[in-house]
C-alpha cells in the first residue's frame, strides 16, 4: 500500500468527508470554482480565525476591515490592475485553440506555430484578468465596474478613515479577510489557483526609512505563525524575488514556499511595497495621503508599506495535505473493536490501516464526538447527556453507529482531536474514556473533568 | 437634547468610530457598496459567530456549507432568477430619468406622466436585477455567468453531496453565510439596502407533510434567537405574508420585523419553500435529488424545505441601532474626571451626557479596555502587563491618554462592556477596577479574579 500523499488521494477524500466539493456539481460543475463543505468550512472559518487573532488581537497596532468587493473603478487604474493585471494570449488559426503565450515553448512562439496542431498563430494579445460588471440600470458601458482582484487596494484607499477612527500613530496595521476574483484561464492543481478565491492580507503602514527594520520583522513573524499553525516546517522555505521576478511596485519580496504533492508552491508573500500604492491613490484621487508626524514636528511623507499576503484557500489546501497520514495501526491497535462486535476477518484487516488528519486541535472541524460503546442499557442517553454538556463551548459530533474502532476511523478521516466513548464503566463511576487522535492513547477521566481536561490538551497540543 | 435615535446619529457614529465608511472615498464613494472598519468588523464577525454556533454548533442536525459566488448559469434559470428577478423600470422621454415603475404614483404611470417633469414615460420593461460577467477568455457571451443574488441556491445544489458526505437524514438543516449581490436601483437607508450584502441562510429539509410543525418550530427558534441577542424584543414583530405577497415558491412566509429608526423593516424570513426548489433543479439538472427513506422502507421523495433567510449586515444596522443610547449622567457620576485633571467647566459638562453602545458584551468589538489612570509611576507599565495577560482570551483595547472619564466615553461610544483602571492602589494591593459601561458602577477585583471575573459577567449578561 502506497501511503505517499497526493492530490488524488486530497480531492477523494475531500468530497468523500465533505470538505471541498465541485461547484454547481450537478449541472457539470463550474470551472475555478469550489464549495466547501461541512468540514471544510469548519476548517476554513478556524484558519481564518487563528490568523485573524494572531494579527489582530495579539498584535497591538494592527486593526481590522472589511472592505466591499464592489470599488470604485478609478481604483484599479490607479493600482495599475487596469493597464497591467494582463496574461499574454495567442490563438490558432487552424485549430482555433486559445493559449498563454508564456505557456509555449519558445522556439513554437518565435515561430508562430500553434504547439497543438502546428497551424499558424496570432499575434499575441493582452488578456486582462479582472472579472467586470455593470452596476445601474444603463448597460452601455457608464457603469462599468470591476470585482476586485486582490484585497490589499481595500485597505490603501482606507488608511487616512482608518488613522482617524482609531488614532493610530506609524507604525500601524490593518488586517483584511475577504474574497477576491480572477479571470484565469487556466485554473489547476484543484483548490491551489481558482477565479475565486479568498485572501488573508496585512498591510503595515511604516515611516520611510523605518521599512527595512520592518521587513525584516515581519518575516519572522510569519515563519513564525506557521510554527504555531502546527504544520511541519521541513515543507516550507523562502524564495526571495530576483530583479526579473521583483514587481513593479516592490523593493523587496520573499516568498513562503510549501512543498505541496505537486511541488513547491508560493503560499504566501512578504513585500515591502514601498510608497508606491498611496503615492498613486493620491496622484489619482487629489486626495492628500500624506501622514502627519505628531511626534516629529508634524513632518508630512507617505509611508512605506510593508505587506503580508496569505490565501486563505490556499492555506487550507496547504492544511489539509501537511495534516493528511496514512498509518499502519496493526491489529494491536483495533482499538476495541473486539469489544463486543462481530465483524469479519476481512474488515478487521481494512481497520490494520488508518488514514488520519493530524491537524492542530485549534484548526479541527469536530473537536469532540461523542461515542456511546452501545446503544442499549441507557449508554446513548448518557452519551447525549455528555455531548449536550460539551456543545456550548466545543463543535461536536455524535456516533452511535458500527463497531467502535470503525467509529474512531471515521473520526480519524475528518482529523477529530479526541473521541469521548461511554461505557458500562462510565454508568457506575462516572468516568470517561479520552481517547486521542495522535497516539490512539486512551485515558480514563471523570466526567467533571472532561471540559478542563480537553482545554488543556488543546492548550497542550504540539505536533509529533 | 433631542436623545432619540436617528440615521444620521448612526450613519455619523459609525464613520467617527471606525464601524462604516462609505465604500472608495476618496474617490467620491461607490453607492451600493460599504466598507466595515476596525469596530465595523469585529462586530460583523461576531454576529457572524453568534448565529453560526446557535444554527451549528448548538442544533445537532444542522452541519455548514460555503458555496462559491460563482455558480452555474443554469442555476439561475432554474431558480427562476433568469426570468423573474426583474424589477419595472420606465425612462422619461423629456427629462431622461429613470423610474421603477412600481414606485410611480398610479395615476401618473396609467397616465404615461413623468412625476418630475410631466414628459412623456416610455413603456415598462423588465430589468434583471443579477450582476453579469463573462468568465474565460471569450467576450462573445459563451462564458456569461452571474454573480449570485442569494445564497440559498448553493444550499440545494449541495443537498445531496451533504447528506452522503455527512450521513444526514430528514430532518436536517444547512447553514450558510456569505455574500450576495442586486443590481440594486434604488440603494437607501445607508447598509439596510445595498448591492452588496451578507447574508445568513439555513435551510432545513423535512419530509413532506411535517412541514408545517417544523415551520412552527423554526419560527420560534428564530424569535428566541433575538431574545438571545439582547435586541428589545418591543421592537420586534411579526408579519405574515398575505395571499398577495406570497413569492411563487411559498406555502407560507412570515417576516421578523425591526423598528428602525425608519421605521418598521423585515429583518429575516422564515419561509416554507415548499419542494419547489428540489423539484426545479431536478428538473433542470436532470439529477435525481429525491431523498431515499431508509427509515421508511426506501420511501422516495422531494424533502419539503424550511427557510430561515437573514441578513448579516442588515443584523449590524439592527444592533447598532439597538443598542444606540444618548445618556444624561449627571456631574455625580462624572467619573473620577475630578481625579487629577484640569479640565474646564466647558468640558466637564460635555461630561454630563454620553453616547452609548448597550451591545451584548458578546457582540462588542473591544470586550476590555485598560486604562492607567495616569502614565507615570509604572502605572502605564503595569497596565501594559495586564493587557498582555487578557489578550489572549479577550478582544482588548489600551487607552492612556487625557481624563479617565473621557477614556470611558470613548469606550461607552463603541460599547465596550469592561473597562479595567489601574491606579496607585493597584500597585499597593494588587487590585484593579472593573467599571461597568450599562451601570456605571465600579468593583474592586484583585487581579488574579480579573479573567474569570469578565468570563462570568459575560454569561451572566442581562440587558437592562
Amino acid at each position: 500500500m502506497d501511503s505517499s500523499v497526493t492530490m488524488e488521494k486530497i480531492v477523494s477524500l475531500a468530497k468523500r468527508r465533505g470538505f471541498v466539493f465541485q461547484s454547481s456539481e450537478i449541472y457539470g460543475g463550474q470551472a475555478g470554482a469550489w464549495d466547501y463543505g461541512p468540514a471544510g468550512i469548519e476548517l476554513k472559518n478556524r484558519i481564518q480565525r487563528f490568523w485573524w487573532k494572531e494579527m489582530t488581537q495579539l498584535h497591538d497596532d494592527i486593526v481590522g476591515l472589511d472592505a466591499a468587493i464592489l470599488m470604485h473603478p478609478r481604483v484599479w487604474e490607479a493600482s495599475g490592475h487596469v493597464e497591467n493585471f494582463t496574461d499574454p494570449l495567442v490563438d490558432c488559426k487552424k485549430c482555433k485553440q486559445r493559449f498563454r503565450a508564456d505557456m509555449i515553448p519558445e522556439e513554437k512562439l518565435a515561430k508562430k506555430e500553434c504547439p497543438e496542431c502546428g497551424g499558424e498563430l496570432t499575434d499575441t494579445r493582452k488578456f486582462n484578468l479582472m472579472f467586470k460588471t455593470n452596476i445601474g440600470p444603463v448597460d452601455d458601458g457608464t457603469g462599468l465596474i470591476y470585482l476586485r482582484p486582490e484585497t490589499a487596494q481595500g485597505i490603501y484607499v482606507n488608511y487616512k478613515n482608518i488613522a482617524q477612527s482609531n488614532r493610530m500613530k506609524l507604525p500601524f496595521g490593518i488586517a483584511q479577510v475577504g474574497k477576491a476574483f480572477r479571470n484565469e484561464i487556466v485554473t489547476k492543481n484543484f483548490i491551489f489557483r481558482t477565479c475565486e478565491f479568498e485572501q488573508m492580507e496585512m498591510q503595515y503602514f511604516v515611516k520611510p526609512g523605518e521599512d527595512e527594520k520592518w521587513f525584516d520583522y515581519w518575516r519572522e513573524q510569519r515563519w513564525a505563525y506557521y510554527q504555531k499553525l502546527g504544520v511541519r516546517m521541513d515543507k516550507l522555505r523562502w524564495h526571495r524575488h530576483g530583479p526579473g521576478e521583483l514587481a513593479h511596485y516592490a523593493k523587496d519580496a520573499y516568498d513562503i514556499e510549501y512543498e505541496f504533492p505537486m511541488g513547491w508552491k508560493e503560499l504566501e508573500g512578504v513585500h515591502n511595497r514601498s510608497d508606491y500604492d498611496l503615492s498613486r491613490h493620491q496622484q489619482f484621487s487629489g486626495k492628500d495621503l500624506q501622514y502627519i508626524d505628531q511626534d516629529n514636528g508634524n513632518a508630512r511623507y507617505i509611508p512605506y508599506i510593508i505587506e503580508t499576503s496569505a490565501g486563505l484557500t490556499r492555506q487550507l489546501l496547504m492544511v489539509l495535505c501537511d495534516a493528511y497520514d496514512e498509518e499502519y495501526v496493526g491489529t494491536d491497535k483495533a482499538e476495541g473493536v473486539s469489544e463486543g462486535n462481530s465483524e469479519s476477518n476481512a474488515q478487521r484487516s481494512m481497520d490494520d490501516w488508518r488514514t488520519v488528519l493530524h491537524f492542530h486541535p485549534e484548526l479541527a472541524p469536530v473537536t469532540v464526538a461523542v461515542l456511546p460503546l452501545m446503544k442499549k442499557d441507557g449508554l446513548a442517553e448518557l452519551a447525549q447527556d455528555i455531548r449536550k454538556e460539551l456543545k456550548e463551548d466545543f463543535s461536536t459530533d455524535y456516533d452511535q453507529g458500527g463497531a467502535i474502532g470503525r467509529r474512531y476511523r471515521r473520526q480519524d478521516e475528518i482529523g477529530t482531536p479526541f473521541c469521548v466513548t461511554i461505557d458500562y464503566q462510565s454508568k457506575e463511576d462516572g468516568t470517561v474514556t479520552v481517547r486521542y487522535r495522535d497516539s490512539m492513547e486512551q485515558v480514563r477521566v471523570p466526567r467533571a473533568e472532561l471540559a478542563a481536561r480537553i482545554r488543556a490538551d488543546i492548550k497542550a497540543y504540539k505536533r509529533a
